[in-house]
């Protein structure tokens, strides 16, 4: 079974959004065991998306198209279907009452145009859209399915999630398989590689490894067909193994990412952090409060650019500043003892560098970050020189920030290599 | 002329990463007016490979392919191309040289496999890679032209930026396109269409306008063919009229944002700018600081989640957080004047709201946001609510604070009706 992405949209085509659409239904798929053969996104004409379905159902067994269900005259893939599966509109007085509900409490008309979404094709299954205006539509040709959905993401993942994926699932043969991802911060995917070659050898035929590497970030993904329904103790036994090896590194699992964790980390045990960002300039804090509910281990921080902002505001001394210049382990240092002192936390991050483009020298090219960590106990600071552009160093700043941070919560030995280079 | 654009990576089909490649191809192709007719991505398998080919030479005149090109045996996109335009592989002197100075500099065995990347097709242009070690191929067929990029996102901005665009305006007869792109903030689509609709309709008939909205933001941009050499002055005159009608409200025109607008208001006035940041939780520096050498006008800023913080960090009452609650006119308006004085800055902006997805009242439900701007002869402030998620209100949040605070540097009218809703 082979499944194929239609996306209709001109504004895909002209470079102006990105087709999220598309990697979030892969993303889906992909978890279900179904393969993604092909991703085509193609304007809202007419031809164009008749030739784009046909080249889909002659090799794929179920295709999703998203787009071009709008009222207006632009938004043709309703008519265009219309045409292909050689059937008509007909009224659905359930989209209907549906709509004429939806616009009536909004205190909106339910304008003519509008109404020509309660209109739909006479042979396809209605995907009722509790989420928008236009519904979706369910074909079927010759044993094989094309869904048409919205190109909204937000009524595209509802329509999703509650009509296609449960559909597919029960329709098809699904391969019943069982995930499970760890992620792991700080090791480049070669040397993971090499660090976990022997237990990857050892692994049952059944369960396959993935690494999928994003910025700084691998996922090593364990998958297994769950045949004799084995497959989640296979896994569970294969993970405590990996844990022997990488366990240290592995920050989280699933859908877990630094923040989150660390905020786990912290409300378990009671414990608090603040920053200190100079480089980073409050990427940090806003990494930290994209977390809900982070306001009760995370009570604010400062952002100090400027020299004097990092003497008057936070309590840097001035001698250490001028003595050792603000990109510094000192100045790291005593921006997180004084954020940490002023914010009363238990911890604090300071992080000071150079994210560029302009102000390297040969001492401290572009990339150059100290950061420091306060704990409860001691304070400790790294250098590290990151090799890419300015959005790239600051986020590089934030992962190894956080990252370090968890093994200080959690009592792990720091890679020994990490603090002597600088020592 | 049409043209496709073919990715090859099973990353894309899985939904690991966002093709961002296409987005940055078909944005350029948009400006140089010629159409995008299809996207397509498919998977490093050579049939499938093929089929995408000869289905793209089929109906387009230009094919840019990325990725693939890798030295290793899952990279098959060199091999294909050698098997579909029956040539075959020779060496090239100039990429060995090249490759050799690259891994020697970088302190790298050049090895066997890495070695493979000097052999190319035959009747390929060799397009020289400076930027990696996978080189460019350029294939010409009856006409009709496909480029063979590497799949690295810089690598490949580099080739087309050096090669293939300099390439295709020599070789294609292009339309000489003028554009002008007007960037508007806090204009719905819709009402924007019926404000400048009298413009719109007296628009020459050789200036198209498109609308390319995007999360908060419209840009609107003319586009004209400048056959005559007049173009130019047309689009000129026509943004003069569209400034009497909405000049105000453009913040900033083609790649500006908020952000860069704000800090170049500042710089070329001279003026210094801080921040108070609740719900936000460092968001706005962080946007802020994104844009190298904002350090000159932007000293630091607080994050200042817990009350406590409001008050005996930055210097918020605790009398008014008492009877007014954190997300208040009263509270923004002195986090904004604290936060001023503070960091001695000429303006001053604060943030406090409900940003979700907890947190809500009847009366304040998910999304009311208070922001307070401190200038310096006033402070204004004005309660929002916005309809998004956590990530989406905070984001608005930015987006707000920024643009209003534009208008108070220019001195510009308030839109009337935004201040009166709370008074």
């Amino acid at each position: 079974m082979k499944a194929e992405i239609i996306n209709i949209g001109d504004e895909i085509l002209i470079g102006q959004i990105s087709n999220t659409n598309a990697v979030w239904i892969a993303e889906q798929f992909n978890l279900l065991g179904i393969p993604i053969a092909r991703m085509t996104t193609v304007a809202d004409k007419e031809q164009d998306i008749l030739d784009a379905v046909e080249a889909a159902f002659e090799k794929h067994d179920l295709i999703i198209m998203t787009g071009g269900l709008g009222p207006t005259k632009d938004d043709i893939t309703k008519k265009t279907l219309v045409d292909y599966f050689q059937t008509e509109l007909i009224f659905n007085q359930e989209v209907y009452d549906r709509l004429n509900g939806w616009f009536t409490s909004r205190g909106r008309v339910f304008s003519e145009v509008n109404q020509t979404q309660c209109y739909v094709p006479a042979n396809c299954k209605v995907l009722m859209n509790n989420w928008g205006t236009a519904p979706g539509m369910l074909f079927e040709k010759k044993g094989k399915f094309l869904a048409s959905l919205p190109g909204v993401p937000y009524e595209m993942i509802n329509l999703m999630s509650h009509h296609m994926i449960p559909f597919i699932k029960a329709h098809f043969n699904l391969p019943p398989l069982v995930h499970r991802s760890f992620n792991i911060e700080g090791i480049p995917e070669s040397d993971l590689m090499k660090t976990i070659e022997s237990w990857e050898d050892q692994l049952p035929p059944t369960v396959k490894l993935a690494y999928l590497p994003s910025a700084g970030i691998v996922k090593l993904r364990m998958s297994s067909l769950n045949e004799d329904g084995q497959a989640e103790k296979l896994i569970l036994a294969e993970a405590e193994k990996l844990h022997t090896i990488i366990g240290d590194e592995i920050f989280g699992y699933e859908e877990e990412t630094l923040e989150s964790t660390i905020k786990e980390l912290l409300v378990n045990r009671n414990l608090t952090l603040t920053a200190a960002e100079s480089c980073t300039g409050g990427y940090l804090a806003h990494k930290l409060t994209s977390i809900p509910g982070i306001s009760s281990v995370f009570p604010g921080s400062f952002v100090t650019y400027d020299y004097w902002v990092k003497t008057d505001i936070l309590g840097v001394k001035k001698t250490t500043l001028e003595k050792y210049g603000a990109v510094s382990r000192e100045v790291v240092i005593e921006m997180a003892l004084a954020a940490k002192a002023k914010l009363k936390t238990d911890y604090a991050i300071a992080l000071s560098g150079i994210a560029g483009p302009g102000g390297g020298t040969p001492e401290k090219p572009v990339g150059t970050v100290w950061i420091a960590w306060a704990t409860p106990t001691e304070v400790l600071a790294k250098r590290f020189e990151f090799p890419a552009d300015r959005a790239g160093n600051i986020h590089r700043s934030y992962q190894k920030s956080l990252s370090i941070l968890r093994k200080l919560i959690l009592g792990l030995p720091l890679k020994k290599e990490l603090w002597e280079k600088d020592e």
